[in-house]
């Protein structure tokens, strides 16, 4: 392992009755009275989840900023920090996915200064303080609300890019299983998905002797993969749903990777695609994380036996190749299985399109932390995955 | 699962490196200059660390308390508590494995009031304010560097419990794997037996549906099951203490039980033996964990079977009872080839002991989340160790 430091201060609330301690888990963060409620695209009005958070919330002045996009996008950010200004807000709450989560961590460390929230983005400016928020979560999938990351996209420039700060972890988060009951095939899917990708991204990673994270990421990778396809046949199994969703969140929280970054290539080769084409971040981990695996595998291979072997309990008479073949398919068949499209084409990317992803994904020159990526190796996978 | 609230504030600085960070983390937690450095029999001098830690903390009023035990006695906190009392302590800076670390919580949590510090640990009084400690571990086992937990001993009364306080888990603690080569054996021993036993009150828990820990912790487990040899037979093999070091810190921070509390009988049977023969923790946990499982196996054996199964691979081809057999003689096994006794006369205890040892146990009534043990039930497993 590297050396490392971690902490993870924010406060993990889960099971059926979590969603009512949302007013004692505010009152430990402040005495003010005004609460900035962000959410998506109105779906919490159709579950009966923001009535009842309303009615959790009397006593407090409720202001609201609906309409956070998947994706979440800088224009909406900058109307999220005019609110909070305008309304002296004392503590936000973010209700939702990833999407809301990252938007509202955005919106968290803007708010106290007037520094451009793009800037906070791109490090043109550093976080010095946040207004303190919690969130309760709708869709199991990126981790946010145990972790202090955020994506955001800018669709002036057609970037999106990954930051983060220590003060901008939840201070706590409300998990009910039961929330994710009403959730669309396709977002169960897309989380399952996510949630893997970030186990793999971290497995993947650039550290030598990392066997209790090795033996943590494929434990909690074999629990999602056994309960996922539950979760999808019968949305409202508990139990597959209780699986998922906390193994989503132990996925990006830091349990998984003390000692290590993991790769993250994928990850910003997926960022570049959805900032152009509005796909789902887990659609696009589907499609390119797969044949990331097969390009790397060549490169170095073994440690894609070693997954194999960690996670599928591969047949030990294969050759090393036909271990490596196996692992990769297992991943990909996998996520065939939930419904994920297997080409960027499928879901309208072009050809002319992979040059352009090219050198957005190198803004901050080669990159992953595993194995590292050069142009030609970036549009040998893109061409790959098209 | 069952409903779970999870919050862990340490830090956790980890590496070869970590040491030097003292003063800088220091500083995060207090401005005032008033150190009380408390530590055990003294090795830290032989080994340098203490001239280390001192020539760290130059600029700081440096107090002591030196000589806390293992099993660490109420007699020496109150003489910590004076300390920091007389002394304005500031900080607390416990350098030393559980028991130092244990006795500190306890001086951190008794040092704001006038309680009495046993009132703490038998609930009578509860834990109001305490001073802000950190920790630099030299022996790597309890875990307590990384929870809130804490276990005393009372030797007028011949008592050793256990309390905790969400106020008391360190500021952050500081883990240098290279500090543990000069461990003596038989503590490298005690400690990665002490942490699989963490694991294994874990994994025989109250709640259903526990992929996500099972999976966790069968996979640390694992880890340290293959690392530990390697530590015992080459003490200065960087990556097998890093392993057990980290092992035993996630083994009993919090991470392995999202959603249960685990049994923790077997700890219970343990704490009547040392409170009155002063053996190590580890010492009496390798021989009475294995009378446990062999005699809650007959009561409850599907969760023996999962055991076997999740850590050992067993052969499917094997009857039930094969099975639970196998994984109960693999852990009993492993820990007698670290050079751990088997029965409990080994190490002086008499049977008619026994009957007083249990009497004690059930100070709280019949105990154990996993299987509930009766006065029968405890006497039938101290027989057994005997």
């Amino acid at each position: 392992m590297n050396d490392f430091t971690f902490q993870n201060p924010t406060t993990l609330v889960f099971g059926k009755e979590s969603t009512d301690q949302l007013p004692q888990m505010i009152e430990k963060y402040t005495e003010g009275k005004n609460i900035l409620l962000t959410y998506g695209g109105g779906s919490i009005k159709k579950t009966g989840l923001y009535d009842r958070v309303i009615k959790l919330l009397e006593g407090y002045n409720v202001f609201e900023l609906a309409g956070i996009e998947p994706n979440p996008r800088l224009s909406t950010v900058k109307k999220g920090v005019q609110a909070v200004k305008d309304n002296n807000i004392d503590f936000i709450v973010a209700i939702g996915g990833g999407s809301v989560i990252d938007g509202t961590k955005l919106i968290s460390a803007a708010s106290t200064s007037d520094v451009d929230p793009w800037d906070i983005v791109t490090r043109k400016a550093t976080v010095e303080s946040a207004v303190p928020f919690g969130t309760i979560l709708t869709i199991s999938a990126t981790g946010s609300e145990m972790n202090s990351g955020s994506v955001i996209t800018n669709w002036e420039t057609n970037e999106k890019l990954g930051w983060g700060s220590p003060l901008v972890f939840p201070k706590f988060s409300l998990l009910n299983p039961e929330l994710l009951y009403t959730l669309p095939k396709n977002q169960t899917a897309n989380g399952i998905i996510d949630s893997m990708s970030h186990l793999l991204e971290q497995y993947f990673n650039e550290a030598s002797n990392t066997e209790i994270g090795d033996a943590m990421i494929s434990g909690v990778m074999k629990a999602i993969m056994k309960a996922g396809p539950v979760a999808m046949e019968q949305p409202e199994n508990y139990e597959a749903r209780e699986t998922t969703m906390l193994g989503a969140t132990v996925a990006l929280n830091g349990f998984m990777r003390l000692g290590y970054a993991g790769d993250w290539a994928t990850h910003n080769l997926e960022h570049a695609v959805s900032a152009v084409y509005d796909i789902p971040h887990g659609v696009g981990l589907a499609i390119i994380f797969p044949e990331w695996m097969r390009y790397v595998s060549k490169k170095s291979p073994a440690r894609f036996i070693k997954f194999a072997e960690d996670v599928f309990d591969v047949d030990s008479s294969l050759s090393d190749e036909e271990k490596i073949n196996f692992g990769i398919d297992a991943i990909s068949n996998f996520w065939t299985s939930l419904g994920a499209p297997t080409k960027l084409s499928e879901v309208g990317v072009k050809e002319e399109d992979l040059e352009v992803f090219a050198e957005k994904t190198l803004i901050y020159g080669p990159y992953g932390n595993f194995y590292k990526l050069q142009k030609e190796d970036i549009m040998a996978i893109y061409h790959a995955a098209l």
